[in-house]
């Protein structure tokens, strides 16, 4: 089959001709529909983070498709069924997953990661985690819910615990910053979405955002935040990793509010410690999806309140790859996927 | 002023010519915008519930309006000012107040039923309790926020604390019930209403609903959710205040669900307490509404997530209150107010 | 081996030789050290509750022991180390078992109901769910944890949800109910216990309880337990089982307050549904354990926080278990262990 | 009547004989039992923080006594009545206090701060927020109650939410950590305490500590915690203010854990965002502790769960309060407390 082979830092993807993967009894071979093109391929194969499986790995977490064969233990799903793919897997086993924090499993497994992911025509992964795909939901574009919406979903869910009525200050309107606009107004949030780029914040009002703030073009965003809400946020979501703007949300929180730190950097924050303690302010991060926030994630989806049509903005074919992560790092799309 | 009084049960109200009542130090004197008609009035009026106030007393508990004067301690509030009445004033001392459950507070008093209403010219009410309305709602419908929207707000986000993408069904939908299915959409459910009436299953799919259930025309409306639900639902809210229909509600419930007991009855349920056990449901009661909840409230109005235009289907003068409560047991208006 | 068989309702328990039981690849065999004679049994054994098994089956589900032999998947465990089996087993696929609620898994399995149980020489159970047991902790008496203990610390922890200072009612102070009263302790909870033993009350205080009520020898025990508190209960536990009982603790609890349902009946409770409503009472089930919360429970017995030597008022041989139910029924044992 | 009154920071405290004294409606005049001193006060006299009220203010938060007159509209109280003093009232109208977070008032007031203290033969409070102190506490040592030991309460119970069994490391053991020792034992934690003193490592022990590390004789807190809790603490807590000790304790939490700031600075924390979010943690802040919360204190106090007597190691007369301060410069004391 066709895929798009990851050889290291220095070389990139390829399109090669690879054998279709194995399937052991408790796998699924998934025939793809599309999968999504990531910022975090980027940290692969041009930032010099290593996969945990040691190129040539096949790239690509974000994915849909077709179950095209079963492994003999698997009695949930059976040829034919559209399927979604979440991007991280778990083990079921260690104390996180059985306390319900699937997302933070000591043992997760990624795809296009761990093992061969979906820029490909065909993935194998555990039957475990999969989900089946409604009817109702297109499939192509239904692969970017695995990632580029789950991820926000969780945060606005779990983490955010967005209320009706929250006001909520979303940091960055790239592909997972803009479903955190839609996904807390979608749970009742009023939205200030903040980004330097006009076409982003355009996104973001098209997707719900009450209110946006350009942050090139103010002098403070806490400011502005504090004086559209009055105080301060009840709630802020940082889905950048950038340090400074991680501070720069940690400032509109309002006294007894919460700070939700979704993207991600090692690089240091650093903040008023007295802040943190005389505001009683809740700094929190949120990582990743749990496969069962699938199930009311897919629901929202069926019901129209999540929009993934007008999110994907770019489609290519699998041997376009290249031309897709250009498109990204010009800042041109929201979301592109590619198709076998 | 004019007002309408209430000479008690066989008596009924009356069109009179009282005082314009006075003010203390802390409160103020509204004159009212308008003042919602509510089924609470009918229980004075023709079953026998006594108000706490001895009759004569004029009755109204949700109502609107503009500050007409101001007592000698009241900072916030000035002449000419917009408000929101809650429909129910809290002393802000005892234990519940202080635990941040004003709603249940021990020495709570209801405009209307502690004290004289708004079925009248002017009403004078604490200020600590009264809201500034924005001046992008319109002030005769907000009258209804104050009881029949307020009620199921903190129904749905303190007591069912529903989430994006729960399935939530709602049994009975008149003037609160229609607003549980608004305020549970707003917040992410997927909706189920359930009524007796075609007219109510209408207006709830025009509020909302995903889906909507005949209690009328099937066998067991449980049987029915645990269809669309795929085994029963996240939550499920009963705003009738029937004892078979909360009996109902508790069965359509899945294993790990909440229901919430929104209408009252004097009367028991009966329910199988090893349902409760084995499958860890959890049954909670939900009361009125903090006023500091009317806070994100209002935002989530103003924002036009809850459509007040559209439930007001019938506005009178005040003279012609009669007609509104015929209009309400005929079962042919959502909701109804009155302007003085 | 030798182990206590049930050959059905009419027939009761008979001590066989048996082959010892085979494991498969995710499997350990355990040599029993001891197995808690627990009152579930009797239900199989005297009140016709058929087992999920079709009998025979070996009985007992509260045990402890030694790893015999380990299957060949598993890497948790060697043979010689000292064990714990939770009672109730979970499938780790369904959706409870994803969202930290393996204690209702949709698929859970129960020793000695879905398969062969303790009360023999050797067990075999999946090693995904056993607890490696501190050397501490004495072996013998550690088996009670498997379901007496475990099932009120869910209780206390996950559903009451003790805090420090909580005011909290146990009805029922028998072998499960005396741990709700050690849990609630435990927990920081000021303990009122309730029941109709003198002997059981006096257990009760030497395990914590701050005050009892004997419900033979007053009138109400709400009224009671409202005059001690001041209002009400904060929390009421009720660990019995009975229709009667169960409407009491509701009533012993304050405005705002929580019920938790612990034991199990077929029948149906009467509550007045205004009374949750208007009081915005909660009222929670409670089943069984998640193994996940046997760890912080193992901190708990080895601090020495809980009491297993005093509680296990009867030892007796495997082929004695006809003795221990005779004990149990004539109410003087607080629990009872048989060791192979 | 004799008072100990704060004249600036160049000046300290000089012990006069000032008025009685007045009170107005709402208020009660408490004629002091005791008085704790605490390290607050050293920030006002030694270290330039400025008091609300301008010099002269008698200083002195921690405060029991005796009701001595009531104001005309106090009903709860009358003179002759042992009360307990909250070190910090509150408006009971701001969106915080109607939230049930009183602690963090929008217009919070602090004895001997913003009006005159403790430090004194009377005092005069709003009733309001006053406790009645049950027959069983020592009147002096109560005092204690109003800051050494509700600030850990409200951070032991309602921010760092402990549970019993969870793991908590506490950073510093003086008069306010030794109390975050003792009631997250009472909460049913396994507290392993951090500090430089022997002597406050062995009080830590005394009051529940299970473990205990001197930070001056290891090389990393963090390690030793994740060796003691194999990987890491459920819940740290920082009872010092000191940035670098925060970041320590930021590092003994474990995955999915919690850090809760209670001590203040005004300095900032350096943290790697990426462990906050790709570890789930939650960093909290701590302050003071709601009236409300009083009552199950009180009630743990009631219970002999907190042991007052041996924390008050030193007992001064007023006149000699500027030994009490030296006494604690010194680090001998752990609690000193003076009585007019």
């Amino acid at each position: 089959m066709k895929a798009a082979v990851f050889h290291g830092p220095g070389v990139g993807l390829k399109i090669e001709d690879v054998p279709v993967p194995g399937i052991g009894a408790g796998d699924i071979l998934v025939k793809v529909a599309a999968c999504g093109v990531c910022h975090t391929d980027l940290h692969y194969i041009e930032h010099g983070v290593a996969t945990f499986k040691k190129p040539p790995i096949v790239l690509g977490h974000e994915a849909s498709g077709v179950v095209a064969e079963c492994g003999s233990d698997v009695v949930a799903f059976k040829a034919g069924q559209r399927v979604l793919i979440p991007a991280v897997l778990t083990c079921g086993r260690c104390a996180f997953c059985r306390h319900g924090r699937e997302n933070i499993c000591t043992d997760m497994r990624m795809l296009g990661n761990h093992f061969d992911g979906a820029y490909a025509e065909y993935v194998a992964v555990p039957a475990k985690d999969v989900l089946h795909l409604p009817d109702s939901i297109p499939i192509e574009e239904a692969a970017i819910i695995a990632d580029a919406v789950s991820t926000p979903f969780h945060a606005v869910k779990n983490r955010a615990r967005v209320q009706p009525g929250d006001s909520v200050v979303v940091f960055g309107c790239g592909g997972v910053g803009i479903n955190a606009v839609q996904l807390a107004t979608a749970a009742g949030g009023r939205v200030i979405a903040v980004d330097v780029s006009e076409r982003k914040l355009e996104w973001a009002r098209q997707f719900g955002a009450a209110a946006t703030i350009n942050a090139a073009k103010v002098e403070r965003v806490s400011k502005e935040v504090r004086k559209l809400t009055g105080g301060g946020a009840d709630i802020a979501m940082e889905v950048i990793g950038n340090p400074r703007t991680i501070e720069e949300a940690f400032e509109c929180v309002r006294t007894g509010g919460r700070l939700v730190v979704v993207g991600y950097t090692h690089e240091a924050i650093s903040i008023v410690a007295g802040k943190i303690m005389f505001k009683e302010i809740e700094v929190l991060g949120s990582l990743g999806c749990r496969p069962c926030d699938y199930v009311p994630l897919l629901r929202l989806v069926e019901q129209g309140r999540i929009d993934l049509k007008r999110q994907v903005t770019h489609r290519f074919r699998l041997d376009e790859i290249g031309k897709a992560f250009e498109v990204m790092k010009e800042g041109q799309s929201l979301r592109s996927i590619v198709a076998p």
